[in-house]
């Protein structure tokens, strides 16, 4: 493999200047973007986008659903593509880098390549994901999803945003309609590439640049529903109480430090709970709290949830209440293709760079690409962890790190 | 003293049809009463039992902030007067027998001695007290205290109701305005008997139906504020995390262990939780939660408060976090007069009711005419302890033996 030694110079002058002109497009009152799928702001930001790679000589398309590409034509291998991006809608409120870094950082990776090294072998194309965060309409992954498989209509007719429009209205209206004759699902990837901020502290902490994700973590959701038994706080002695929040509080603290045992990478968050009647002087009757879990392996989730299982049963059988779970969402552990992750994993010490490998704790489109596409992740340091929020940041020099690993494992793949 | 054994065969109709009768002012839509301080619900209520107190040749008068007493003039002590009742008002949304039940259980405890002994030595009076909840204004105990002291608008003024008006506002258009010839505050109240439903489930659980109440709880009450912080529940290893929740968990655990430790009659309840976010993919950044530590001793909601203190400041040092600590609340406890409490007890022993010597956990009228008046207060059960609900239920039964008891111990002062 031929090094890159190339000039980076230009790189950070032109990142700076594409994200600042990418998040005028969903400015809110809040300080932050909030770019919801199909709205103007979203449309506007497609727009603008368009414009940027038709400058920058990359042929813009849309798909059917409102996946936009940015493509540049291999020389030799036609059917073959690799593919760098992330998504392009925000939550509400979101921050600068969450989705559109990984955007901007394939143009300008896509840009560098082609300036130093003219055409590819294989088509190199970047993509602006239509919809990851599913903060508009219940759904998540559409984009990323309609890439990789067949999936029409079916899985979003019916669903409502909260001014009660609908999915394929809101589709349609934006122009999109599964009709123009692109259609979304692509048999000619053979790569997937996705530059991310990391939307957690571990990378500052560690003091390190680059993260080399090699899984991301299955999660599992539980609602759990303890009843206990509404009493007047100053006439019912402790002997005769039910307190549904004294019962939860005992049964947080040990399924958290079950977890805090197990060891990383298992996460356990206990992050809502309504307590019923929450009132000063009413001994609570009812607790509802909601259970997050995650780990890389499947095996490990279903273990750690039939851990949590028994303890809860203990609890049950134990204070003589009802304990209610519901399990609502278990999506699987996604693993990033060793091959890639191997190559990235020697570029980065070949370079000297800092960098450590990591699993994902967060969902990114990555995980729906690794079903069917060798797949890479990479991330960049998040300032104190934070995302989703106006103060995200991560410092410029971090940012173009990482495109220059992406640089890397581009010409890697569609040069050579 | 003479026994009583007199014919109670018409106390049961007469309980039921006043209760009944009472209960219509202020019915509310679910089924419950609401009948807040100086409202037109109020005022007919009090209007309707002037025509009772009439009817059964009460002399019935308000004083200048709206207390209605009934009046049977002494033969020989005319400056000293027993007095009987409870409070008119109500909860938002409560129940039949809370307060009213203490009012109406006078006038049949009155009527009765006064038609089979004739005319008392003192003069009885029945009370029914303006106010003693505090569910229209943020101020509990207007009626009693007025009684007790001198109070004037001072302490009032400025309040509002959830509407925006002002208290003394309220109280001129009810027609009350400290200025009508009435002084609210009485010297010649000799005792003061209370009959009160228990609005706690311990006579039902132990079978008694008498309580005779000894001591009245004295509470504080504080807010606690938990400072974590907040972070993505994915992507932050249990390692990282100052979770707010898991942190307040162990503290709730650690305050009610402590609690029940301690023993009878300590109460402590941690009564609302409010989480900041409350979602299910943030580890908790902040909680507040209430506290609510009853006894009826001075001494140990001190020693106990101190107790909490330290187990904050032990868990805030650990966890290198803050907690802040504010008490809004600090009532002290009552104490019902002995000589009153052992006379009701030999009459309840002497008549082989079935009794207990308890404490109340919740606040009465009974507690404010304590510190300045020889006080006695007289439960009779809850069902399933519940209060300040339309599903509050005495049995008949268990109404009828409270008026005997207060029957006897009016006899004891008015008439010996």
């Amino acid at each position: 493999m031929e090094a890159i030694t190339g000039d980076y110079d230009d790189i950070e002058n032109e990142l700076i200047g594409l994200i600042d002109l990418l998040s005028e497009y969903g400015q809110d009152s809040e300080g932050g973007i909030t770019r919801l799928l199909y709205t103007k702001e979203w449309i506007d930001a497609q727009n603008a986008l368009m414009e940027i790679l038709k400058e920058k000589n990359f042929t813009p398309y849309f798909d059917d659903i409102g996946n936009q590409f940015g493509r540049i034509e291999g020389s030799i291998y036609k059917n073959e593509t690799i593919l760098t991006g992330s998504h392009i809608d925000t939550v509400v409120n979101g921050g600068k880098y969450d989705g559109q870094f990984g955007i901007i950082g394939g143009i300008i990776a896509i840009e560098y390549l082609n300036k130093k090294y003219g055409q590819p072998l294989r088509n190199i194309e970047v993509v602006a994901i239509a919809e990851e965060e599913g903060s508009r309409f219940p759904f998540t992954f559409w984009g990323s999803k309609n890439i990789v498989s067949k999936i029409g209509e079916e899985q979003v007719r019916g669903l409502k945003d909260n001014k009660d429009i609908g999915f394929v209205e809101a589709m349609e209206e934006a122009g999109f309609n599964f009709k123009n004759g692109h259609s979304p699902e692509r048999k000619d990837i053979r790569a997937f590439i996705e530059l991310h901020i990391e939307q957690g502290g571990v990378l500052e902490k560690e003091k390190k640049t680059i993260g080399i994700v090699n899984h991301i973590v299955g999660q599992r959701r539980f609602t759990v529903e303890v009843m206990g038994e509404a009493n007047h706080s100053g006439t019912t002695p402790m002997g005769y109480r039910k307190d549904a929040l004294y019962i939860t509080s005992k049964l947080i603290q040990e399924i958290i430090d079950a977890a805090k045992e197990y060891g990383d990478p298992l996460v356990t968050t206990v992050g809502s709970l309504e307590v019923t009647p929450n009132t000063v002087n009413v001994v609570p009757g009812e607790c509802v709290f909601s259970l997050d879990v995650r780990h890389v392996k499947k095996k490990v989730l279903e273990e750690f949830t039939d851990d949590i299982y028994r303890m809860i049963k203990r609890t049950k059988n134990k204070m003589d209440i009802n304990i209610n779970t519901n399990m609502y969402m278990d999506s699987e552990p996604a693993i990033m293709d060793p091959n890639l992750v191997s190559i990235i994993h020697e570029q980065c010490k070949n370079k000297n760079r800092s960098y450590k490998m990591m699993h994902s704790g967060a969902g990114h489109d990555a995980q729906i690409f690794a079903e069917h596409i060798p797949t890479a992740l990479i991330f960049v340091p998040s300032h104190k962890g934070v995302s989703h929020n106006p103060a995200e940041f991560t410092e410029t020099k971090d940012l173009v790190e990482g495109i220059k690993v992406l640089i890397e494992i581009l010409h890697d793949l569609a040069y050579v």
